[in-house]
């Protein structure tokens, strides 16, 4: 017997960064913190991360712009992990914002009637779900995404009367515990104490680290096997495009045949748009190229287009399950959020909105497509007003975050993205001025090019 | 064999409501929905909640006051379930607010350094944290109090390295995965799939439908025990006053033991403060009575004193275990709140908030005496600002609901608690004018006299 | 802040030994080992327990005797932890299997019709279901103890539709996962990787090291509090006796008691009757004395009669919700077992083996009121034929090993039980000589006099 | 909006027989049932399975025959599912079994040294461990083959401090709750109340319904992701040959890829060989004609010759990890299966029987290829002394359960196997007589000629 193995000592796990939002960057965080930091060193907790990758206590933001304390200013790629899609305190929706609080309007409400939730129910229908054919019953299941995806779980295991979700490999859904349960990083999980306690399984995304990958077939081979060991589950849980995963969207033909599997298997689908949705990959939802229309769908992060805290999650109307009160939460129903997203919604049906939502696109796509081309070994992927730049063949995260230092010494905020923070995630907002988008690609391209 | 036993048939499971902030009152939920609600029908899910119990579309709030669109005024004795305990659109906090949005503040900042947070982190530590000799680490672990309970069972199984918890029955945690698998409401968990999945052992609480209880007696039974089959765990959570269980007060003696008990075994205290905290049942804290220091105590409702969402974890700084970004959130940075929550912190170190306060409670309690002087089988309990008037062995949820239906016609809103809604959940702001909290009792007396 | 607690060590967890029939005895586990031995220790694995505690090779038995390769003879007050109630190679059944065996009887059939299977059901409902009034349908899931467990526990589950089990402090009932997940012993949880992962919820014994208990006063409160955070459970599942927990009866009362308030809601009493029954703590069934009646009951160790591999789960007709092949097992029809179980059946209703099984209750219940009375410190449990001498108070698990070690020393095998293996379990067989009876109390008797 | 699903009705969860050792045949289950029944059909539960497909009550078994009460005879191609590789009472065996009953052998002994244990050590390790240069450690973890996997599982994830498993669809491990947490049939896991509560990943395997699959491919695109949702598990279990799985052999190559990919991780590689092993399906162990050398091995079903339980947990002796007792079972030393066990290890030095067992295996595969060749549609695979005939393409089910009828009613017993029973699994003692042999394989050919 010759076997060399010892694996009583276990091998240590890969391990990856987690974000909700990008995530540190390695190469920045021996930067010393700045003056006036020390509050936050004596009172709040290691586990803050982004003050560490851009060390400057901001204090003021418009458009694109944050204005540091120090006078320093910075162009925002990042938009707040895309929240911020129509920009920081967007003067139309600052206006509504201002005109409420002075109008002293219920700035708290649990789920009472209120004037500005019913303006919103209309607007949203109105600008959004009307203009594209869709029928959705929405729920406030609290204010933050993960809220969001935990209701679509409940909503769909309730439905069906099933336990087990399908998730892919690279997704990211919130760090509470029902959406941890569905997010594949390795490291957020053992944070969480998620090992594996729900029925859920994980299949490889259509892109991965690994390759392409026939994720639908996989599906599809499992469930048609009776003894596989994997039930029909409730629902497969999906991002049109895995923005923490990498900026990694699926194509429309993976997207049509998984819902074609999900829907002939009476399985539901949910998008969850929490990162793609809102404008960010191509229309209002990343899933609307592909032409699908799934059973759930999660919104939440730039739905109230202010940075505050709202989400929703949309269901077909047949799947209303629900009894009175068996999904509450105290913010659930975040007045001020629900002003400034009507104001949001409404800029659906403005056509200056949509042109610069467009410029923003193209001018993306053409700096990927620079870059792609200059250097063949990057990987550049995108989507409408998303672009990643993926270094893993060419420098790999330690080039990514020199990138992401030079930017930041160069007065631009970029994040990363990618199981090693080997892509560079570059996120605009939809209404950027076109010479400050065009100063922006600039830095990134001089931080690029540094190398070559 | 003479068993009469047929078990094949499931027993119905008892159920009672569940909520995050009072319930649905069945006796309301035939009334008429009122005028301009055809949007809510149509667009929003059934989960909906108190706007079947509380039929009225609001549109301005101010003090204890909620004014409808129909030209209602409501006196409010709910308080967003405990997020309001400064009243409706406080004006210090609302010019604070209209500064900051006038000034362009950072509205969405992830965990980046802010001056709004950095402020916040001040006044909190001078005005609360400081007085109290209490030497905490604040994690911002999300915007809500489950997030606040999902980060703390996360941190404290981290730094314990064992992953059971033990919870009370009738405590109330939060709608996510996590909290609500230490949640007693069977209803809730149903709903949510949560059915003993994870490692929680449930205790009754020290007092409850069934009477006293020795928990800690059974607590320290089963951890004494090496073949109980109960784990040392790596928690205990509980609520020093259980809100939603009933309002009901552990007693400073039994909080005690508690603490010895899990002091002695190495097993971390967590006080769920979310609604019992940010002075509704007694100092700052409901555990400050007692003089226990937790290990972990969760904030959140009334943090940010203007009911816009906004939580806290607050752990020894020995727990802080976190790895930079193990625990994200889209919105754990809400500035708007941070503004509001500095303000709201300073209200604690105000001579005048302190007297208003007390006088609310004191009036309360005389309310309290006199209705269990009136009645004896009326149990009345309460501490601080809110008061439970029990009518299980006096009419029950039936009664209460009557109750709550005479005081909405006449102009109040009062919320039910317990397992049957039997309980009347009486919450004022703190804040409130003499006068205005007279009136309201007033309506209270009415309605429990007019079946006297 | 004045904690001194420094939890994140996390405490060591109390420590308590498994096993499935008396454990070691760590006084004993310094003897040499003797010779002929060598086989074992190149090529056993390190979890052999009980050749630790009797260094010695068993070569032949008979009746309560058991011959050493080295010439020495032991009395075994042991009896394979119960699976010996009529000695070691019983005439009777010895002559039935070696006629089985020369006239090459079916000796493996899975679940197909056999003669043996047929003339064992037949037995078994002649001479135990029928004279005792009992209706219960058999299966044989298997041939050990901890499959008539797995089964008794999926049976339950299935018939009614739920998932959670209630099971005691101190229990015993198998090692397999299932079966795991209702055993008390941490030691063996942890062994087993079950850290709660299923829906079991543990309450105290009516006796245990804690002392008496209300266990179905808990129980009730439980089930009857909706918010309790306890679901009603598919079945309890209890030993009339609790064997490994340090012999421990139930009171009548109690399981009346527990009888009473399972049925009352519809949920199934399993009755573990593996250690317990078989005639070796009262009548056949352990719970006969109290009048009930279980839902479900398993039976093993003892069923066989001679020491082969053989189970049953029995349950009321009603309760046979299997599907064909449902549960299956490759050694679920051990054909040999059957004929000497047909056999040792046959024994119930023979007046000789009756009067020999009392007259051997008579002598240890005897003994056990002579060590009462002369040190009242030790506290002597019993029932039937077995007698548990609790030297808790009087000596501990040092005392226990000590007098284990002299009885071995002496010629004697007596096990040990209780969290701490402070309990002498004295086991002979039901049928043993009167006079090797006495002497083997005789030697128990100067053990325990060694000391006084 | 036009999406047509109406997935709120779970839709049927495709079911598939399950069998430990074969299963019921539809088409055979309307006979009626034979004379001397009725004590079957009053006492035992609904559970039983093989009667239904083989009406007949058997009294006799030699060699490769079993002898009904009716004076029916039956050759054996079924052998126990697997129990009996060297016929049924084979008299070398018997004769060593009669004699150490004569004796008055130990028949019961827990895990105390018994010269019958030490004798079956000696034996095991000269005639099949040495032989192969295996230096494996022994469990005796209970007389199943679950109760090796059970042990199996402990061992591993014990060793490793991890709790995930890789499993594979299509695999069958066993019927208590730890063992069918890694096996496929979902028609198994449903009645076992398995839902996923245990970290077990399943991938599919080689070969199955769906085709030829990659699966160390995708094991390693899922271990080598840091965001995968999989975790690095402590070990993979997998058969060498799924028997249940339809008789399907793992190729050389793709075995020792998986060996690879575990040995590289520090995961450990448990083969169960409980169906495959002890000569059925090559040489001793089915794994050995790949060269690798598992991890962990499980033995059982022929392992003690004679069809009495009895079963091995082997491990690398660096991963006797275990503590003593923490794994116990009453029945984890059946002497009279040592007995026996030994005699049968011994034939592994024997010329006559490797001869037997090669013309055996000669002859099926010789059959084999003829229906191959006459029938192109019907699949053929086999190892050694098992041959699966797959009529997935050409009659499915009911074809096999037609030539299962066809056999029965002709004197032969054969099992089916695959998800939908549309698998002949044909295996003859090893050492049957070529007579009987060509027989029984003329009845297949006359019940598969039937048709063509």
């Amino acid at each position: 017997m010759t076997t060399a193995l010892t694996p009583v000592a276990p091998a240590a796990a890969p391990t990856a960064p987690i974000r909700s939002a990008g995530t540190t960057a390695p190469g920045l965080s021996d930067l010393p913190p700045p003056a006036g930091t020390a509050v936050f060193d004596r009172g709040e907790s290691r586990v803050r991360l982004y003050c560490r990758t851009f060390p400057v206590v901001l204090r003021r933001a418009k458009g694109a712009r944050l204005f540091a304390e120090d006078g320093r200013v910075f162009t925002d790629f990042f938009c707040g992990a895309g929240s911020l899609n129509y920009g920081h305190n967007n003067d139309g929706l600052k206006a509504a914002l201002a005109a409420y609080v002075a109008a002293d309007g219920v700035a708290h409400g649990l789920d009472m009637y209120t004037v500005a939730k019913r303006e919103f129910l209309t607007a949203f229908r109105t600008h959004v779900l009307e203009p594209r054919g869709l029928e959705y019953t929405a729920q406030f299941p609290g204010p933050t995404g993960t809220d969001a995806v935990e209701a679509a779980l409940k909503v769909a295991r309730k439905a069906t009367g099933r336990s087990g979700v399908i998730a892919f490999s690279g997704g990211f859904h919130g760090m509470s515990r029902g959406s941890l349960a569905v997010t594949g990083s390795g490291r957020a999980r053992r944070a969480g104490g998620v090992h594996g306690q729900d029925p859920v399984t994980f299949v490889p995304f259509e892109d991965g680290p690994g390759g392409a990958f026939d994720s639908v077939g996989l599906i599809e081979r499992l469930l048609d096997d009776p003894s596989s060991g994997v039930e029909t589950p409730a629902a497969v849980i999906v991002e049109p495009v895995q923005m923490e995963g990498g900026v990694r969207p699926a194509s429309a033909g993976w997207l049509r045949r998984l819902r074609e599997a999900t829907e002939r298997r009476g399985i539901l689908l949910i998008c969850d748009e929490i990162q793609s949705g809102c404008g960010r990959t191509g229309d209002f939802f990343a899933f609307e190229e592909s032409g699908i229309v799934p059973d759930v769908v999660t919104v939440s992060k730039s739905l109230s287009g202010y940075g505050l805290p709202m989400s929703l999650t949309l269901f077909r109307p047949e799947l209303d399950v629900w009894e009175p009160g068996e999904h509450t939460g105290t913010f659930r129903g975040n007045q001020l959020a629900f002003v400034t997203a009507t104001a949001a919604a409404g800029l659906w049906s403005d056509e200056v909105f949509h042109r610069s939502r467009a410029e923003t696109a193209r001018a993306l796509a053409e700096f990927g497509a620079e870059v792609a081309d200059r250097e063949p070994a990057v990987r550049v992927r995108g989507r409408g007003a998303v672009l990643g730049i993926d270094l893993a063949a060419s420098g790999g995260g330690a080039r990514a975050a020199h990138v992401q230092r030079y930017a930041f010494d160069h007065g631009l905020i970029v994040e990363l993205a990618g199981r090693e923070d080997e892509v560079l995630k570059v996120m605009p907002p939809l209404t950027i001025d076109p010479a400050e988008l065009a100063d922006g690609i600039g830095v990134l391209r001089a931080a690029l090019l540094n190398r070559i």
